[in-house]
């Protein structure tokens, strides 16, 4: 066992046994790795296990507290597949997600969209607006095809939070995390490879592979610590795995953070098969904790980490930059965007590399990570207030979306159907899976203000639930 | 043969008996049509084919004139290929072709890029920075996957100029023509398929089959009339095409425009293999002429058609703001553009509607076509009096591309080394053709201000080109 995982023990024995009290304020990270003889971020680390555990919560600018929710829901279960590779399907109900307003949907859930309303992004509108009138009609141009250096250069300082030094060369920008998962894919892999995937995740990454002809392998993923390592260990022993393509952090659609001795223990399972690993962390930088966690690619020396990210969760998705810093693949990314776009719109490129340089990005990370996380706590509130008992709920680490587990003959897309003429609609749990499972789950997100019009929606939703619910006992 | 090319033939037999002198008006388009007792279109149909011939000239507001030019440079020959499919390369020499700025080109004179710098483009920079500053702040977000309504709404309005009645819901929005044509060729076609394209071609298509591991069969292309209908009905009994892709208007690199028989007589072939065509539209709406010519599409009745195009040469690449309107296979290419890139950057978009809203596409068309077709006859003449005698000179009818084929022996990558150190650049035939034919070609931009710097520019090109030559006789 390693050194915080042994400490977090240590104090959540002590919260246990009621030495610390509910809402208390916990020893400083400083005091703790004092009376243990361990580092500061041997302590972080034992703190984030123990939040994992959802026996501590820290508080911007002081420190942890022992956790206030006495009454959380139920995890989701880790769910067992049959370990075997999946052509996918579910392309019908991705469409259908993504063609809300077309229905009428004036609410919709489930669907992955920061608030753009926060004060905090105006800057960039302005920087924007500056941009398009500027005398220079440069950006009116062909940018280069790895995207403008004044944006890789700011992106190159970004990942440094994330624990990595990576020079604007080895970025590339992309048409938001989308083209840079599409091109990784594409990059690495051919028709009829298998990929595997952590399961449950986000549907663009599944569809991708169905595009291109080739089959998922579905791992199996724990709520609070992501992919499973046995179960990815197993798979790569049986099958001949392209490549790894996983979200571990602030994960889409669970909300774990991948411990970082899980992060160091798939990295040496995939150097041991030589796997490329597609790490998509697009949601990273909305981590409740700060600093932010660290990627896969931080703990890689030999550049087989090809990492995927955009400003579409963070800033706003309309912008449409992405990027992807994708070790040694770097040549062959270069021809895929050359072939799919070509070129990134120049003008939003360079009005995020002015937002990040003059500190907005900063400023915008630290309001919006303390308002999704509050929102977190209402929603789930909500939940456990308004959805059948039954529901399980996960309890995410960053990011502002909920996946929520119901028994297994609840149907989410049945769910849809009743919410129609309502202009309520969520996101449903089949189109996280290659192969439509998760049809009892749904994702509901928690970005934009949670009014007492959401509340009612999420009340009404409860209704639907439990009337299925009724149903079967009936 | 056709009512307007025995028309074409008439007139153009009395200018070479010198019935009409040299410079002089000719008869208007509606007496030639009471005098020969046919359409007004067939007369101007006639007209093309006698500008063609370069036996005519228009001029804007005044109708018809003999040409002025008596020392127009010969034409390019027509290639004769051998006619077997083949994998692609180039893929090196294309990226070096794109990566001009950070090798210290100032003068690059191959690249298609229009000029921004025109006054009439002005508007769309305004609209631009107004459109990110509006308080509705939906712009931020993702759009539609098949883009702006707003957007779409226009270009089915713009389609009509082409010949075609397409609502908006038969358009979907891209990441630039390069996002629709990758698009339409996944969409279509598997690994190792074979496609027919016209040759010399853009090299995004070509690079787009190479990605996907495709075939390409080059069908040689007759530099005033475009892709010939014997080769590709040869082509097509011989092997199992998969598409025919093509750029029949305003040619890239060759500048001609198909006549209206000829893409009638592409599309009964096209049916009778039961072949889907990617038509290339990207510079249609620089043709000289005005009305602007028809798309294969518009005479398409059964949707075989994807018609692929873009706002980077009419307006500004650093959009990438283009679309695809493809016909009967919607369905496919809505799911290509969701594992591409998920959705386009939305202001760009907004802007673009904008701008064509209001009428200021059309007026800045009508600056620019003006503007391209004087730029024309200037580069055409400097390369007369500057290059080799031996230079045979394309004559575009629209765009603002030249296409100079040297003899044999003349190497265009070998000239590209001696200008190194001089900031000038050429782009290579080589890279307008999937197995690096055209090594004795170039293609020259006439797009921005043709200032006496750029003369000196071609002035030392042509020395160069001289100093090869005169290695042969030595
Ligand atoms: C995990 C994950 N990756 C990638 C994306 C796509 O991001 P972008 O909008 O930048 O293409 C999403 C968006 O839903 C996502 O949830
Ligand atoms: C014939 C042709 N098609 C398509 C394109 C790509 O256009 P876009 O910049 O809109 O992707 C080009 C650009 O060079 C071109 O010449």
């Amino acid at each position: 066992m390693t050194r915080y995982y042994r400490l977090a023990d240590i104090i959540g024995e002590r919260i246990e046994q009621g030495l610390y009290q509910c809402g208390q304020r916990l020893p400083s990270v400083r005091s703790l790795s004092q009376e243990h003889e361990v580092s500061i971020s041997t302590v972080q680390q034992a703190y984030r296990v123990l939040e994992q555990r959802q026996l501590v919560e820290p508080r911007p600018k002081s420190g942890y507290f022992v956790s206030q929710k006495h009454d959380l829901p139920a995890l989701p279960a880790m769910c067992r597949h049959a370990q075997r590779p999946v052509e996918i399907s579910q392309w019908d109900l991705v469409l259908n997600q993504l063609q809300g307003r077309a229905q009428g949907v004036t609410q919709h859930m489930g669907m992955g969209i920061p608030d753009v309303t926060v004060p905090s992004l105006k800057p960039l509108t302005k920087y924007l607006s500056r941009i398009a009138l500027n005398t220079d009609l440069s950006s009116l141009n062909y940018d280069e095809i790895s995207g403008s250096l004044s944006l890789r250069e700011q992106i190159s300082r970004l990942l440094v939070d994330s624990g990595s030094h990576i020079s604007p060369d080895g970025i590339m920008v992309t048409t938001g995390c989308h083209e840079a998962l599409s091109i990784a894919i594409h990059a690495l892999c051919q028709p009829g490879d298998i990929i595997a995937v952590d399961s449950p995740s986000f549907h663009g990454v599944t569809q991708i592979l169905k595009g291109f002809g080739m089959k998922a392998l579905e791992i199996p993923t724990d709520p609070l610590t992501g992919i499973s390592l046995d179960a990815l260990s197993l798979a790569l022993e049986q099958w001949p795995i392209k490549a790894i393509q996983l979200t571990p952090n602030c994960n889409n659609p669970l909300g774990y953070i991948m411990p970082d001795a899980h992060k160091q223990a798939l990295l040496t399972l995939a150097q041991r098969y030589d796997t490329p690993i597609i790490e998509d962390d697009v949601y990273a930088d909305l981590a409740y904790h700060y600093p932010r966690p660290r990627t896969i690619m931080s703990f890689d020396e030999d550049g087989r980490v090809l990492l995927c990210s955009s400003f579409s969760k963070t800033l706003a998705p309309g912008l449409r930059v992405g990027w992807i810093a994708p070790g040694r693949y770097m040549d062959q990314v270069i021809h895929m965007k050359y072939i799919g776009t070509g070129a990134t719109a120049t003008q939003p490129q360079l009005a995020v590399a002015e937002f990040i340089r003059r500190g907005d990005y900063h400023k915008h990370l630290r309001a919006v990570r303390t308002r999704y996380q509050l929102n977190r706590d209402i929603m789930t509130d909500w939940i456990c207030a308004y959805f059948p008992k039954a529901s399980r709920v996960s309890r995410p680490q960053g990011g502002f979306v909920l996946w929520i587990e119901m028994p297994e003959r609840f149907d989410s897309l049945r769910l849809n159907r009743q919410l129609e003429g309502s202009g309520i609609k969520v996101a449903v749990g089949p189109v996280f899976s290659a192969s439509g499972k998760y049809r009892n789950c749904i994702r509901i997100s928690y970005a934009r203000p949670l009014t007492a019009e959401v509340e009612a929606a999420i009340k009404h939703i409860g209704k639907l639930m439990q009337q299925q619910m009724d149903e079967f006992t009936a």
